[in-house]
């Protein structure tokens, strides 16, 4: 079983291109693989907002459910805010897209930074969570974190290398059963908190006073921000859908909207009916137990439903990393088309997947993941940043968007870049949800931001920066490529010519050496076979062997270079390059190398690699053409079953000395067929 | 300041090959570079002895100077023997060679084997017992041992690549310095001990009396003989002269005699007056303090000389490991000229030492450093037991050349493989001698294999028939490749011959696949650019600019096969081996590839190595010349200033289409010289 077995065996058999339009995946899955990062959310979206209550007193608990619904009311406008978006780009329209089509290039590579970046984020902060709740569960797995939390990654990793409708299959169950789990906690609940249908009734906590602490002014304004920025954590992954509707079957952007619409009911019901009986029960947050587990166990009183929802919530944090694996590989690849990061993060593999950039991603979430210990305590300051400012832009471009679309009348089409548009009657009323999104989520960046600057979010401040420098000088070689690549007005006369020279480094005179000098022979009348001698010996060794094959080196100029050093490729590459350089400049000259391929890889380890090493020297030199003569070590003897052993060899060869080639023998005829030792690839 | 500027630095400027014979030894360093190893065993093999006896009880301790005795008689007869061999091999003869010449193949390479396994060993013991020192005296640095260790060697490793002379120079002040202390130190207590020169007298310990086991019959046997192989191990290190010939300055057998003359008589001298001393002081060998500084410090009564034999102890100790460097390095040079191992290792680096085998020694060693933890308890029960093989059979090996010689007449002269010996007087005497050494080391090693097996000995058991095996398949690797390449019998006809035709893989047509075109069209009137398509598109694109330089594409068939998976290079291949087997068996195929060389090696990233993977791929294939026609990026823009970006391209291509070159355009001329993105190499 070789690797390419192997693979196979994991990745499962490759899908031809044109199967392409059928690895969608349909509602039912979408809503699966893209909203478990939205709907995980809420294991801490609620206490998110209540830890920070609770530093002003539990009275401003009560605040609670306000700035609840206030989250609810941003998450609504982003969702209609990326509805319009997905109806207006239906080839996939995420931030980048949007901010590239109506803001231009630099802030769109600003939105393309901070959302790479979060994506990452997603995985390795998803992934340690999901790791806390199995060490929480069982402790003595503690010291193993990081190893635990690298096989995650590579477990999705595994399920993403298969292919989109695969992993909606295995993402469903988790995130369908976390749903429906805290649903029925919530009508239980509502039903008891309101006494319906002969419910038990639910009463309120005892309440505890924590220490009244007087805050007042601008610092309560303040912590009410930071509140609400706390609660906005459940707004991450919204994104992903709009980026994504090209992973939906058609019709794309219609069943892109209705799950976008499906993803909001779901979590926004779970939202605001976590924040409604966590408010109204009077639960306190602390360190021992989540506002989410706390009420699960009042309503459920702790039977089989309340671990059902703890163990999915386990589930669904660890399968949130996911969302990134969708999003990243998919905007890297757009990145990558637009030029901007490295193409073959465009490459798609056997299964039509972006294949490099999953494998990217696994690998940059696995390094943080390692750098913090698969911490996501330490990870949090750093994470939701990069949505918020992706948000931001992508709705400062819908506003633009929509300007232009505003000042259409009945009938009349615009044509962007991107996408058509047509006349909405509504454009006006639209875009000023947009604005107002824009807004917000930018105040929300910038608190978020603000915040956590010194716990870790000068990271991304200021990786954000070095990425969009990135782009730019990525974007900067592939225009260099493709001018010194152009054909505009290219004519024949412009290309290189050829040299009428081929140059061939030998060390000994084997049937190695002599193919090499005949194919050479075909190519030019000036061919140099050039040898670098370290001692006499060897000199005159070379020589009696050459002179015993007339027919072939007869009409061929021996250079024998002597050298008392044993960095031999230094001087053959010097001379090569005088040729080159002063002989032909501008021309190209031609290099022959007769290079070993041995049985196996592992008998690499016995020759010195001469040729090799030539060769990659020889590659940073302009105008130099290498031709590779293979010489198949098990082909000769299989083919003419050479019987008698020893007569090496291989390519070596400067204070230049020219022998001529019709000297005269040196020696009589004696038996060095039979070469020293280790002449082949001494040198 | 460069990679080559920093090995400048590090290593010094390079020695010309001619220089060789003034890189040599004299005899003041020759001696300490050689005697580090066998003079720092006066450091343990004393207590080596009696902490053996100590087990019968501690009235066998007298037995500990009649057992040195016979230790001493041991080394005087190993020396013996080695300046014989020195006389007899003046090229070096260590066991390798003197089995070889003497014994035949098989045996040479168990010695050969069983030296380099010591010869690492000794790297890693030395090298921790060096550092046990320096924790021993500074416990805070235990921690990080192993890194010390590690430092130790790279040290080691970079003063001997500097070159022979002087690692010679730095290593002669802690050799001498130890000696010389000793030797003090010994003067001092003689004198007391037989209050000569009216200094104090000095007095036995007050006894202590161990429990007294009862030890009998073969027990007792087996327990003196453990406390002689013991003290054996004073042996180590003395083999390292006789390899190590050539190191001397001429006349080199002279030199190399004498040094071994004085070698052994500082380390006897100094075993046998601490054996002496040591066991009239009636010192008990205890975990706390070793033997040599219980001694020291009843002699000295803890004055400066008691420190300074201390700290050149530890000095000396970790020099050691400097005879691993001498001995490794040069046995594995005469391996690899004999085939047996990579021949690289016969190389010399630019001060003339053989420099892949002392970084290969470094890698090893380190690694059996890391892996023991750098602990040197752990690892002497591999240690000692090769080189006793290696003495074994070195002394059978001399055996057998005695017994030829004895049968000279005067002025009679022998020719052996290796070397030229004459009559002499007392043959048969050495003989008996040889014979002796050898068996007494045989039993030594029986001894220490026996007696270590199961804490460690197995390793070495293992081992060294594995690397007979390993050199084996090395040597008929070069059998193979030398059979192969001969030229015995071979005429041009045996040749292969090369087909007319070359073959170009394209993906788009640019300034580069244009040049390779052109230069294709050098080599054969069937030229055939293959190109992978994987939509209409595409094609109809590549088309339309192949149409477009019917100066260069007239008379080329443009090949174009539809491939409907990502993995373009399988088919590509799979044309290319069509053509070379069906259409041209036995035939050279050319296949012309154009490659891109970005400005520096960090753009690398950027592309998709098809060019390289492409090799790759075909150099596994028999037959087939590869041409690389190298894109440097940046000539093209300097050279012509390639004004307008875009036009991208490189080497793409199978169920063929012939596309008949002389096709119409598809398409009126449009601007695609501006090629879409990415179809450089996205494939």
């Amino acid at each position: 079983m070789n690797l390419s077995d192997i693979k196979r065996f994991l990745i499962g058999k490759p899908f031809p291109t044109s199967m392409d339009v059928h690895e969608r995946l349909d509602k039912f899955r979408a809503l699966a693989v893209f909203a478990s990062d939205p709907i995980s959310s809420n294991a801490y979206a609620t206490e998110a907002i209540m830890s920070v209550l609770i530093v002003i007193g539990s009275g401003a608990l009560r605040l609670t459910l306000p700035i609840g619904l206030a989250v609810t009311g941003l998450v609504l406008l982003v969702i209609f805010s990326y509805i319009q978006t997905i109806m207006h780009y239906p080839q996939g329209g995420g931030a980048y897209i949007v901010a590239k089509d109506n803001l231009g290039t630099f802030p769109s590579l600003v939105a393309g930074a901070a959302l790479l970046t979060d994506y990452v984020l997603t995985v390795s902060v998803s992934v340690s969570a999901g790791v806390r709740a199995v060490t929480s569960a069982f402790p003595e797995s503690l010291p193993y974190r990081v190893e635990m939390a690298i096989a995650a990654i590579l477990l999705v990793t595994w399920i993403n290398l298969r292919g989109a409708r695969e992993s909606g299959t295995i993402f469903a169950i988790p995130t369908y059963a976390f749903v429906s789990g805290v649903w029925v906690v919530l009508l239980i609940g509502l039903a008891r908190y309101f006494g319906l249908f002969g419910a038990p009734p639910l009463q309120p906590v005892q309440e505890v006073v924590p220490p009244v602490t007087s805050v007042a002014g601008f610092a309560y304004i303040w912590l009410l921000l930071r509140a609400f920025a706390g609660g906005c954590t459940a707004l991450t992954g919204i994104e992903a859908i709009s980026d994504g509707v090209q992973a939906f079957k058609p019709p794309e952007s219609k069943n892109a909207a209705q799950t976008m619409v499906a993803m909001g009911f779901m979590a926004m019901s779970l939202f605001v009916g976590i924040t409604f009986l966590s408010s109204h029960l009077q639960l306190i947050p602390h360190e021992g137990e989540s506002i989410l587990s706390q009420m699960t166990r009042r309503i459920t009183q702790g039977g089989i439903l309340y671990y059902w929802v703890q163990f999915f919530t386990a589930m669904i944090l660890f399968l949130a990393a996911n969302t990134g694996y969708q999003d990243f590989p998919r905007l890297s690849s757009f990145l990558a088309r637009d030029n901007y990061l490295p193409r073959w993060l465009q490459n798609r593999g056997d299964r039509l997947v972006f294949s490099s950039g999953i494998i990217t991603l696994a690998a940059v979430s696995s390094i943080i993941v390692i750098v913090f210990r698969a911490n996501e305590i330490a990870m949090l300051p750093l994470y939701a940043i990069g949505v918020m400012l992706g948000f931001s832009l992508s709705q400062a471009g819908m506003f633009r968007l929509m300007g232009r679309i505003a000042h259409l009348k009945p009938g009349e089409t615009l044509q962007t870049q991107v996408t058509e548009v047509h006349f909405e009657p509504n454009a006006k009323w639209k875009r000023l949800l947009n604005a107002t999104g824009a807004a917000v989520t930018f105040l929300v960046f910038v608190i978020l931001l603000s915040t956590k600057f010194l716990e870790g979010a000068w990271i991304v401040a200021m990786l954000i920066p070095l990425l969009v420098v990135m782009f730019f000088s990525i974007h900067r070689h592939y225009d260099r490529v493709a001018a010194a690549l152009s054909t505009r007005g290219l004519t024949i006369a412009d290309l290189t010519t050829v040299a009428d020279v081929v140059i061939v480094p030998i060390a000994d005179v084997h049937r190695g050496t002599l193919l090499a000098l005949q194919y050479a022979k075909r190519l030019s009348n000036d061919v140099r076979a050039v040898t670098i001698t370290t001692s006499e010996e060897m000199k005159e060794h070379l020589l009696r062997r050459w002179n015993r094959f007339p027919e072939i080196t007869g009409d061929i100029k021996l250079i024998a270079l002597d050298y008392d050093f044993r960095d031999i490729l230094n001087p053959l590459v010097a001379y090569i390059e005088k040729v080159n350089n002063e002989e032909f400049p501008d021309q190209l000259t031609t290099v022959v190398i007769p290079a070993f391929i041995p049985e196996d890889r592992v008998a690499n380890i016995l020759h010195n690699q001469t040729a090799r090493r030539l060769r990659e020297l020889l590659r940073q030199s302009k105008d130099i053409v290498i031709i590779d003569i293979p010489i198949h070590i098990d082909s000769y003897l299989t083919t003419d079953a050479a019987a008698a052993p020893p007569d090496v060899a291989s390519e070596a060869p400067p204070v230049p000395t020219e022998i001529p080639s019709e000297a005269p023998p040196l020696a009589p005829e004696t038996d060095d067929h039979q070469v020293e030792n280790g002449t082949e690839d001494q040198q």
